[in-house]
């Protein structure tokens, strides 16, 4: 006799490998239907469940689900909601419960970061007060790489390989150009907290392919003079200076550099980026010809050019998440351990939510050399493993054949929900 | 006995396959070795020429050029630097001719575009004028697209792919989020004089995946009340929708959509990118959520997701030049000849570079949709040959193993020359 069914929602930005961890859930909950149903997902995440607007991923075939391993961005859907505590909004809580009870759901697996932990350890407390037994089990996911405990985040590694990939071809081009053209390449990258991505760009420099590399960290406040003496210093040297600079970089006044009050010929504020700005420093400040590029969502969906190890980490996770479902686990998140550098090795391993939810991990402060511009050795031996081996997708007619789920919905049995 | 040297430039914009093009020259040049007995390089280009700063690439093992196969960017150094014409500037000229006198070069491959193409012309009318024998043969590169007679240009295909690819995954993800968040992405791509490069997002979308896609034509002057119609239609029907915007898009004053005239807090004049002012005015007209992105450098550097049509023409250009020129040609340009589009198939041309200078091969009209935002039937059987096919570099440690070669020096033989 087969068991409960399985709810499934992914959450918040999505990633080049999240989907492979909505594979890993699937398939190992096929392989274990004697224990669990049917996996049903939240279509557009958390807010599926709310509105009762389920997906019956057993429409889809195996090969479709063996396809999402391949395929970026969130196959049912992400949102931007976050459930607010019990007190505040207990309704919230309850829908979700006649949800579960309404469609006999006995598993909850949600796929997200830091502020979706806090819910699936909320939702995991609710089946004891509000009497309805659910066993929620978190399945790490952020490209900002700031889960706790957890070794690294799956997402991380591939917007990592896809940045470090990037800085490396484009330092190529600026240095042909630079005789005679531009000097000086920025590139702006995501990470308004942590400099984990932008860190990421230093790996395009190594011992046997260097690259003057000037990385702009959001943990370090921007000085101009250092900055442009960082820049003139590796322009005179080596002729030309690639600048990696994260979204999240601020200046001594508190405010992100990005935000220089632009406006336009009317007077309107304009949104741009720092990178344009961090270019235009580098023009008045020392007069270099420069080029620019704002990676955005180019960076996180690149499944294209994924690192293997993440690929395979966030399929693990999500396995993981099924096998301790099944064990009886509740409240805990699968994590990456870590056993060695190299040659790497990593195991999946257990942690509470409660030790999850509502921490940040920042980037260690031996991670940024002593000028502030670049990376040690110590976060080349963390992150040279995240960004190993490639995964292609499979190409039909030179593009990547990413799979569209058919995504067939559950029949609603309750009334409608106003969010 | 050995024939004469030869020399051999890369020039402009580099791209993601010059490399393979000089790879084509120098391993063609090597199993030419009674006709020709080394290619010497340009140092930055014709600037290496004119300062006799020559590179002799037999100091470089046959796997080092072969590895010039997968490495994007010039290996050799590339310049911005027009030859005036002989009239005005005959003692630029004169200096090439001692440089190949003392060197004795009898070969002129030039690796580059329009601007090349003419330059090269020209050096092959000087063997008579000036007195001395030397055949000039122009390999064509550029991302543009824009060069006469061959059906494509080696450069473009890698591009077109990386934007058709890039176009697809950030529409996935946009998609994703497109719920409760980003409903609109716009991605910038290079092409200020024509659309070739913008039309390629186009391919993002196919008859089976399909995705709904703006494109702003360097072509077509933009209309903001057409536009945010176009916008707004596909977000209701499809609930996202992605806008691939070229640099060269002009408003109906004539002027760059990109110059706003941006002004920082102080007054100071600040570069843009066309991507924010096209994201700002989709915030402004409709209020929808966006995200934007500028490719810049990474589209044409981007080797890691080439174009096997792409490398393969490439090289085929540059071996096809060494050919022509032991053959005894002077004058000419290899051009790639379509020869039929499904199954793909093309062969080496011919053209004369008196047919080539000067002459900027536009994008079709009849590719262009009605409503200017899209591209044709007839534009998508162009286009979807050339980014077919991957080629993959070799990998070490997550990243791309490119080359960098000597670069070994030859012997200087005459007095310095102030440029």
């Amino acid at each position: 006799m087969a068991g409960k069914n399985a709810f499934y929602a992914q959450s918040g930005g999505v990633t080049a490998v999240i989907n492979a961890s909505a594979a890993g859930i699937i398939e190992t909950a096929r392989k274990n239907s004697d224990k669990i149903a049917k996996v049903y997902a939240g279509r557009n995440g958390i807010i599926g469940a709310l509105t009762e607007d389920l997906i019956d991923t057993s429409e889809d075939s195996a090969a479709a689900i063996s396809a999402l391993r391949h395929t970026p961005s969130g196959g049912f859907g992400s949102c931007r909601y976050k459930l607010k505590g019990i007190e505040q909004n207990r309704r919230e809580y309850e829908r979700l419960i006649e949800v579960f009870k309404a469609h006999d759901i006995g598993y909850f697996f949600y796929n997200g970061g830091g502020d979706s932990a806090d819910t699936c350890l909320k939702v995991s407390q609710i089946s004891d007060t509000l009497g309805y037994p659910i066993q929620a089990i978190h399945v790490p996911k952020t490209v900002d790489n700031d889960l706790p405990i957890t070794d690294c985040c799956p997402g991380f590694g591939s917007v990592a390989k896809y940045i470090a990939v990037s800085t490396r071809e484009a330092s190529f081009d600026v240095a042909s150009m630079s005789k005679t053209s531009t000097k000086v390449f920025v590139l702006e990258v995501m990470g308004r907290h942590a400099g984990w991505i932008a860190a990421a760009g230093g790996l395009a420099s190594s011992k046997d392919c260097e690259i003057p590399i000037v990385i702009l960290f959001p943990e370090i406040t921007f000085n101009k003079e250092k900055f442009l003496a960082k820049v003139d210093g590796y322009v005179k040297k080596y002729g030309y200076c690639s600048v990696v600079v994260s979204e999240g970089v601020q200046g001594e006044d508190g405010k992100f550099l990005a935000d220089q009050g632009l406006r336009d010929a009317f007077g309107h504020a304009q949104l741009g980026g720092v990178a344009p700005v961090v270019a235009n420093i580098v023009k008045d400040g020392l007069g270099l010809k420069y080029h620019w590029s704002v990676a955005d969502y180019l960076q996180r969906a690149a499944r294209h050019i994924a690192s293997k190890t993440d690929v395979e980490q966030a399929y693990a996770m999500g396995e993981a998440a099924v096998e301790f479902a099944v064990a009886g686990h509740n409240s805990v998140m699968p994590t990456i351990d870590r056993q060695s550098n190299s040659p790497y090795s990593w195991k999946v391993g257990m942690a509470k939510l409660s030790d999850v939810a509502n921490v940040e991990k920042m980037m260690p402060e031996n991670f940024i050399s002593e000028d502030g511009f670049g990376i040690t050795d110590a976060c080349r031996e963390y992150l040279a493993p995240l960004i190993a081996g490639e995964d292609y997708p499979p190409y039909k007619d030179g593009l990547p054949d990413y799979v569209r789920l058919k995504n067939v919905a559950v029949g609603k049995k309750l009334d409608d929900f106003k969010l």
